[in-house]
């Protein structure tokens, strides 16, 4: 279960189906009724341009062909060269990729695209540094997100997290099953919920259940579950949970990991670390767009 | 055009019809193709609960009649009572709402429910704190968000920047003019550029420029705009812009404003500041729900 | 605000990502379950054939780029020819453009492609008329439509007008603000209407109010708004409204304006007139298409 | 055969689901991003309000249904009282209908609630007034409308010339075989041209053939077609085409017809006569919602 | 009258605008969030393959045009080379058809691709034998599916039968009339059904009503119905009501047809038989997709 | 993983947001533009009525809630009442609900409700069958069903499976892995495929191997597996595939399984079969509407 690694490992782009229409529809909400009227009445149709996508700051990139889609969707001619693709690291005023098109376009679909890959580069961004810095305190430890998602972006943000080198918990309430305290608490007991949640789950459904306590620990290892959440666990308590479920059941730290805490966590030997900021609250990466039109 | 002020001033929510579609969309989305396998095996139907959402740190509330959609439509009988509506300021362990409906809609609509009042509280909450700033700092000047937003998010991230205290720039390419440093070297000069889209432009659209030096601005005075995008201009500077645009257009300040700085900028005299992190790179609010069934 | 003239000046089509899935979907409707009966029955799927737009009456052509994109969605392989373009002026005969594509393309798609062409050149037609009246009438005052459109419609007629000439008003309810007699009357006064409207809007958008007396002009002189509606208004005191707004604000008369009136009133200086019929009420212009299948 | 009469006959609204949607797409569109500016700003959301429709000219009402539903989506607790429902007959200053609800929704649905109505009734109106002329020259044709339709409007527009006392023609390119010059040109000969469409046509399609000459219609009564459309004939030669085609086949009129020639073709006693005007020309209706907000 | 024949006489494919959106939604459907875990993992973006569709059992083919669009979508370089068309008979082993594209669309298309593709060929074998089996009884009756079809499926499946060589009824409830045993209860008799419907029908409407005695049967061959439906006729009955109805109505049969009884009935003389279970429950075609990817 | 059961286990109704929407389009496309011509003419819009679903066969019922919403849509005041409920068995004649709304509704829905649920208990009730008929052979041996279904039925197809006690496999390509013959080849061996997806599979995500040997058997014993399928095996060799798996990793059987074969190879022990036939040729269940209006 070795997730980290190079965009190659687990990054490939969803295919352009699955997002080229919200795409559009951003490209619609922007040019509203009568399109770019300061671009319209300033630049003649003919005019064609190049512009280049620049890093103004470390990070790690994401989401170049969805921007790179929405000068398609103006002028179906746009060529592109990809200089540092999807999942790579660039630096600042590193190059990422060159877009020749209409200078209409160019200006029309700038905010769009940048709007794009600003978010998602800024979400890989974040997930980068926190691998970097697990991998830096010499542990295995892989980083995923969460369902905290910005609503109509999940499948993106998620996509971006595999850039940063993490990986994917669930996608949604139906492919997995995440037994919480309140489930616990409504069911009347760890054994009742799990048992419960058996009698319905596919085979092809992973069960996990969260717990607060060692004894809850316990409880769980004698159930049928496949992985474990251990729940803002810290120290010799989490080393001595994960001590456990060692050749038992996966397990996965949550609440409070930053980039000093990850590494901490990390090192206690954890399968996973979750994480909901990586996605609800990753600011985007600043990358700027120089236009140059003929 | 005194903007800022309360929430009855100019935060009300846009009609439902705009944003309800998309609380489908992102439930069925989480819903995936069979619901929550979690949820549905451990609580029988009939089940009704209460839940109620409390602030877990400082900030300004926004998007709460979204995320109380979320469970009306899992559930068309949820009773809502508002503590703290839109607009409002709560600190931790505030209540900003309860919620009462069937248990198992409660469960499954929480998620979709936080992430959209996470993620507006949060623009809400960076906006109120860089208004607050200006205003101790005692300025009037407005804070206005940008183009600058998450990618199907427009309408309602720029909703939460009114919930905050802040008010909106242009809404998208079509309802008001920009003309940056692009448009200008592709027309060839300020005057024409100035001159192109006033020949085009309909009577009902505002035209507002960039400029980059006082001399730019000498040149801007003498044409036909109404605001003045002053932009990375800081201390003497920027106060003598400002003099020399007093009573004969508007005034913008943009680039680098922060908590620090934009008390300082503001200070300036500037009418307007516009921020583009304010969208794109607010940090969720962090909201509980605590849930309670029977 | 020179707003009439040539359509590079101002009637550039609306890039096709916003009109595309309309006409999609009338083909969609025309078409529906089982394609075009009659012509699928006649003509051999490999036949070819050529088909040329010819107005049969005179007029201003709008929607070209629209209507031939039908023939576009049927047979992606069609070739186009554009004699006279959007916004350009035809006499009875005069060919508009040339078609070539799949034969059964060209007659399943005619009826479609000539709806939009008829309509939006009816609308940029009647348009063309008011407008060549008021310049034949020495006058400079621009036409500009109103919110009066056709549901569904309301992008695509506003570019008919300019391709007619015309300007456009605001596009809907959020991107400026028109206080009419109702709104007057709900805030107990004019001078408390603008208040709060001022106190709400954004430094982007232009504040109308709608005055049917010159004592409610005089009040209006004494605020903070930008473009003044003269409802109703003719004659002398027209001029004289006009007189007073002269260098102050921008002057729009409205109401019972048609192609006796309309000069007479722009001959009193008003800056623009608003006539609602340029977009609910003008009739199709009459076109044919002429087709040749080999 | 008799298609004439009042609403009942053959006016039925279509189900909701039908329209509704673009209902709430219209609104959308008017409403942007923000919502009325205007309103929101002078109008505090608990006001209620009352409104009258109320014709400002004579005609015939089409689109009631739809046009009060714009209130409802934005006030769903809005009611309704008709006085003059579709179908019926208006003077200048009759109400048509009653409108109770949320002050802001009156103010903010009014222009797309009008631009339905208008329009349809539109439509309604100009056909109640050639059904008129013909029943009033002593002569019971049917008057039926085309698939010269406004585009996103044929389904009602259709119905508003039922309310109008007209009928339809057929709904799209699969529901009925109409074979035009062109088709018949394409197969080399009537008889060909009905061969093929008798060959592959359900047996729930009727078959439509389009004659210019008499001896085109002498070929076409030895065929098997169910209606024959006498394509711009006038005077004895159109009398002697229906003599020809009593007890054999269906007749209808088409080309030039208007309210002036629609009597003296109907004279002739065809069974119907097709008018594109109908639908692709109607002026709207001039109607007016008076407001009255508490 | 004659229906039945080769694809070339009924079977054309509706255009791709009607159902390229339904084979898009299907691959979204099933590629999810993150697309085709198994085959992203394994095979590299720029491996390409062929395929081949194969038919593991004697039928009859329809859909392929919709099962090969689901590769364009996934790789619009995909290339296709048809050997059996729509229309087309297959035995076991027989290639329907070859298809070159990257292997990763290849894999991940091919369960949206067979399921289309079985589907539509299950619908049409099924008639294709009920039709064969009528045909080799020596009767022309033609063979009409009905409006029990699988949701969302209405146009493809009817589609799927005019391959088999089968006709289709109406399309829905609107483009015909079909005045069942409710519809006459509810009237209070068939006279007074068939007159109100004919009062409210348009011309091109044809109007059909369900029989199930002889005496039904001679009241409705005093009205003007161009169609009878006789519903579980059999035998010697059938052939009466056939022969009373000869000349002057079509003749339908309905109720308990299947492979072995069709004949029969057929050879009763009835000009059609309308059968639900040719849509609603025909099994899938078997058929295999043999990958071959370098 | 004891999946089968009464429908409380694990056949709750997908949310009506899942849903509803579909079932609306399919009102929509049978309503077509003019709505249900018969009834409309026929019945009284006042008149009111009563109808009752009742099997013609037995079998076991899916589908109820989303069919009787096709009445809520064209009458939101319709009610019912369930006699026997999803998952339920019926015997010929049984009733399974009852409707009360609009005699049009009740017409015009009918079919759009008999095609669901018709559709949807055919796929339970061969699902129930399989399931008795394996139970009978004193088997526990699951039945799942496949991504073999309906092109836009996969949701509520997979939820009729469960309804006649059967389970789910994967739901789409992204929420598990199946590592069939194709990817085994292109990877170059069961090692290296096994070894590819998991260096890429989040940790929530099982990982099935489909192998037609002993060996290929072996070969995926000792591997990261949670699944293997066992593909047309039958006799002693499936019994001892069987035996080797037992407490390693879970079995499921495919090819060739049916109501014969299905029991013999539950007996052989394994814990799932899979059948594609449950969702993608299972014919409708004969129910009828009895409808009684007033």
């Amino acid at each position: 279960m070795r997730l980290d690694g190079h965009l190659g490992a687990r990054g490939d782009t969803p295919p352009a189906v699955v997002w080229s229409a919200a795409v559009e529809a951003e490209l619609r909400c922007d040019l509203g009724h009568a399109g770019d009227l300061t671009t319209d009445a300033i630049l003649a149709p003919e005019a064609r341009g190049e512009a280049v996508f620049r890093a103004r700051e470390a990070g790690c990139v994401a989401g170049l062909p969805i921007a790179l889609y929405a000068f398609t969707v103006l002028d179906p001619t746009a060529e592109f060269e990809v200089s540092v693709g999807d999942g790579g690291r660039v630096e600042p005023g590193d190059v990422m990729a060159t877009v020749r098109c209409q200078g209409r376009a160019l200006l029309s679909a700038e905010r769009t695209a940048l709007n794009y890959l600003g978010h998602l580069s800024g979400v890989a961004s974040v997930t980068r540094r926190l691998v970097d810095a697990v991998r830096a305190a010499g542990a295995t430890t892989d980083v995923v997100c969460t369902r905290k998602t910005t609503p109509g972006f999940r499948a993106l943000e998620k996509y971006a997290v595999r850039c940063g080198g993490g990986a994917n918990h669930r996608f949604g309430l139906d492919d997995a099953i995440l037994i919480k305290d309140n489930h616990i608490a409504l069911a009347g007991g760890i054994d009742e919920a799990v048992s419960r949640v058996r009698g319905r789950s596919g085979h092809m459904v992973k069960v996990e259940v969260e717990v607060d306590t060692l004894e809850q620990l316990d409880a769980v290892l004698e159930l049928d579950v496949d992985v474990v959440l251990l729940d803002n666990m810290r120290g010799e308590r989490l080393a001595e949970a994960v001590r456990r479920c060692k050749g038992r059941v996966v397990t996965e730290a949550s609440g409070g990991i930053n980039l000093d805490t990850g590494p901490i966590v990390a090192q206690a030997g954890v399968d996973l670390m979750s994480v909901g900021w990586l996605t609800h609250s990753a600011p985007c990466l600043d990358i700027g767009l120089d236009i140059d039109v003929t």
